[in-house]
């Protein structure tokens, strides 16, 4: 099959993924599933595993490479286990990007990405970007009829992840209570739609950029702020006070020690990206009852739910579409800002 | 002032209400508030006060008429007593139907509706079928800029009522997950459209009547039912085993005993219509795991919330609109079904 | 093996299950365990079985005996498929009922009862009352240290359906609140203990058998009552109103329809016994506003977190002991109430 | 009245409060309550009033002194304003430290502290450490039959403030996690005795001090620790990997950088004590999914909590008894920690 894979890390970024032919993967254990990539997201992580940034957590021995990357994927079953019963091949498919053991107590719990033995195929163990790769029935969710891989593939991962945060705001955020949301780039688009469907809330959507001023205002945030220096009078001014959650998808740059300040009393900030480090006073916390905590990838019955939400027109990703020969050319794009939402490689 | 009485109860329902005048209500007490009366709601209670329903719980003594009714009230403040400092003359407000007291236990949980001193306005107090009537201070929420009293009022009873048992309900659904409305009448109106704004759930509406059919099509419900002996089928069909939660806003007539069918394993009926008497097997309720409850007034905050999801544009009140002098036509038509959503008395 | 199989279903309960050596069950299908028993609690529904009961559901075509009952399963694990990883033979296991896929929607929100592809031994498939039976990996708890498959048994069924339901309750339950629990048998005395350790709500314990009284109080109920015909009275007087919940463990005899009158008002009734049906007019559920639900045998957490108030003492089974071989004497004994909380047999 | 007042702010401390005769505060509004003081709890906010940190939030126009401290008070009723019904002269009550409006969305909400017009006796206005001060209404809870003012005066403040980080944690805490305490002083041991009663978790109690070692150890603790430098690893091993929920009563001295590296992926930290600052990298938030709140003082519906928990004897302050001519002594023991537990001035 053909595959890109990565021959070796660069701090720089200067290396290319070479486009080869390799051995197609096999099943090896009665709960694994070979999947046929439709289509596989590209994510800011697959930026820093070529820099070199995962490789202790998942190369400590540097025997991993040549690798192939990719954790956002979607497509159709190709071959299965001898346990498997939930699919056969020709279903489409999406996967979650975790292969989960279900027999732990934190899978019991339902806290997938708790599994102490979970895979992550795209991240230590080959992933999508290929014609196919391996992952198991537990992380796999049939499509809703009429929905194509190549529309939904990011929502493996990046979908989830918005998801996820924007699930947790919303059970926090009752009908006319704000949710700023920082950040309106792959993860930050769908976290606003989410919003707007599932919650009463008012949206403050915050980015630099016009590009994604212009798509939060589409999806229909309440306020669009540029992010400039007035950022936090201008959102106790909406607000009456301060916001009732924060979403900061950013968590770098300064914005980390920014973003609790958007508060109100008994507020909440739930942070996704990271980089930056926060400092804050334990007389903050107590005496305006603020809570900061961090959210991960979303669990598999997530997906499910996000996954209905697309079926219902509710929420859409937004892509660009590459050919797995062009995957260099949007790792270049990506890395320079030049297309909105996500870019998707379809091998 | 203006006001329309009810000098006898009439079972048959053949009694007119005199449109009369009669002197204005006064401040007695530090925390009331006299409201000159913008709208006032006509609901099924006042039919069944009409009829002498309520004559033990609210008249027992006898000596209540000739009585002025109406609990769905909403004006601008006309006069506040000596405590009162959240309102001032001239202001805009809606009025929860309930005066409570703030300090026995239910108030301070914030069960309103349970509070052990209670005034009822409109059931018991002379209430808001005139030009001016009288409530206190923590019953009023001040309206949002460009509201008028005209386009809220009947959300004080009708529309809280609803909501209240949307927002339970809405805790219950997940993206994906059905919940069916039964009567799409002033309430089920209301509860389809804050579903739709505060969950991620699919709706299936079910009402009789074509005019509310075609409402509930035009609020956006996903499915939109007659009601017709294939119910359980239908519902089961589309929601592929029964739906999640069943909200009832008819509770009478075959039904209260038809919409608990409707359930999956571990859904939810929310009560609110009522007048008949549901039987069910316990082992139906062990097996199936469902469980059904009551929903009553919503609180306070609930308005609050409602009140939000109205300035919004999110929630609308479809209602006529009938002078004072009107109102014995507004009842007959009420009665007769001669118009959708609400009926509303502008003194 | 040694086994006692039933041979044919009585509804007069005159037959005898007969002990006598069977070939012991194999391993087929990589999840299954087979599992050296204990202890296998006695369980009401086993009654059941030999009346015919459940020969509709688990007995469909006539096929199922000679038959080995027995669904309340410790002991210690004596082979594993080629796919268990969490358990290896000579583990000490308590078996959580039901044996589930893992793969379904429902076991993937935890609800393991649910579960569209569950096997439950000794409802349907062979069971404990043997020396050996087969369950999957699944549905496994390693006992902690210090802990014998005798003294847990029961807790793998009567335990968790106990425990679920206290665990909810606890949920509603401020300190202060109070709950009633009627029938303090192999059930409630469970539920009872539990929710003294896992809330601070005040307790109700109703029984007519001075023993199940006598139980009760040891156990540190604050009122036990003897559910004569001034119940509803007494509930109301001791609670100020009514109780906060009620747990009914009868749900037949009459009992069922008296339940919901001990609630006050926002008050949750669950039903765990079964046999009655209940009468209820929509009125009494929308002015009290209380809620009535049904609840079934826990999930597979609630095993893992009624184990860990086990293994710290704060939770015990009463029971009496009897080998397998007495086992037509312990049912004997079980229909008339011979032994206060729930008989074991030990093979 | 006799009354201790303060006329000088002392970073040093060493000023002494002047006991002195003055006018017995009275009723000035219609929801105004005097309370005859039958005990009044010494908190380290009223070192800090002295020290002067206060003096710029509660004096900043200077004018506020001489002064009248204490805000954890309990005692009788002795007059009442026109419009108060719930209590009368005569009735034992404790009173919640704040006095709140009753009115504002927040108090309806039924998040006392963030009342908009709260109003704070011992915090800028005239408190407790006297025979008689002046709160209102609906700050008031009757004493259970047999509970007098001076065994739970610190109940008021310092026990609430436990109790909403104990409640709060609880919720977060299956059998069988863990929750570990750092502090068991004035605050940590009603939060473990709460914990305890309403949570089903195993404790870790972590003081320095052996006298609040020994503490914890009678009040029931899992685990005791010193705080020593081997902390994290000490926990993460009797937790198999860090605690559910850590609520730390200290704040500052380093214990705010060392608390949230005690908790497990998923854990929570619940802060009350302050005075460092926490710094934390938002990939810690993000990876371990942590979170990490403050928690003030409890609202006026969790004194209640708290009051019934105690009065069925379940939680319980352990102080020591100064008159309030003794009130320098007093406050000397307490910064010398002479004493274990709370301190308490009675007039």
């Amino acid at each position: 099959m053909k595959a890109a894979r990565l021959y070796e890390y660069d701090p720089a970024m200067n290396v290319q993924l070479k486009i080869e032919d390799v051995p197609p993967p096999t099943i090896n254990g009665p709960n694994e599933v070979v999947v046929k990539v439709g289509a596989a997201g590209l994510c800011r992580t697959d930026l820093h595993i070529i820099e070199g940034v995962w490789k202790d957590i998942m190369d400590a021995e540097g025997s991993l490479l040549p690798y192939i990357m990719g954790h956002e994927n979607a497509g159709w079953v190709e071959d299965v286990g001898s346990n498997v019963t939930s699919v056969k091949p020709g279903d489409a498919v999406i996967c979650h990007p975790l292969s989960t053991c279900g027999v732990c107590l934190n899978c019991r719990y339902g806290h997938d990405m708790y599994c102490e033995h979970g895979k992550f195929p795209g991240l230590g163990l080959n992933g999508g970007f290929a014609e196919y790769f391996v992952t198991s029935e537990r992380s796999l969710i049939k499509l809703n009829p009429n929905i194509m891989p190549l529309d939904v593939a990011p929502m493996a991962d990046a979908g989830i992840t918005a998801y996820r945060a924007a699930k947790r705001a919303a059970g926090l955020l009752r009908p006319g209570a704000y949710c700023t949301i920082l950040g309106v780039g792959g993860l930050g688009h769908i976290a606003l739609q989410c919003l707007t469907q599932i919650s009463g809330c008012r949206t403050i959507a915050v980015d630099r950029e016009p590009g994604a001023q212009k798509l939060a205002k589409e999806l229909g945030a309440d306020h669009v702020l540029d992010g400039g220096p007035d950022l936090i009078e201008q959102v106790k001014e909406i607000t009456g006070g301060g916001s009732h959650v924060v979403i900061d998808f950013v968590g770098e740059l300064g914005v980390e020690n920014i973003c609790w300040k958007l508060l109100r009393q008994g507020g909440e900030l739930i942070v996704v990206g990271y980089g930056g480090t926060i400092e804050i006073p334990t007389l903050e916390f107590v005496v305006n009852e603020i809570k900061i905590g961090g959210s991960l990838v979303g669990d598999y019955t997530e997906l499910v739910e996000l996954m209905e939400l697309n079926a219902d027109g509710k929420v859409k990703m937004h892509y660009s579409r590459y050919g797995l020969d062009q995957i260099n050319t949007a790792i270049d794009d990506f890395k320079n800002r030049r297309f909105t939402g996500r870019g998707v490689i379809v091998p």
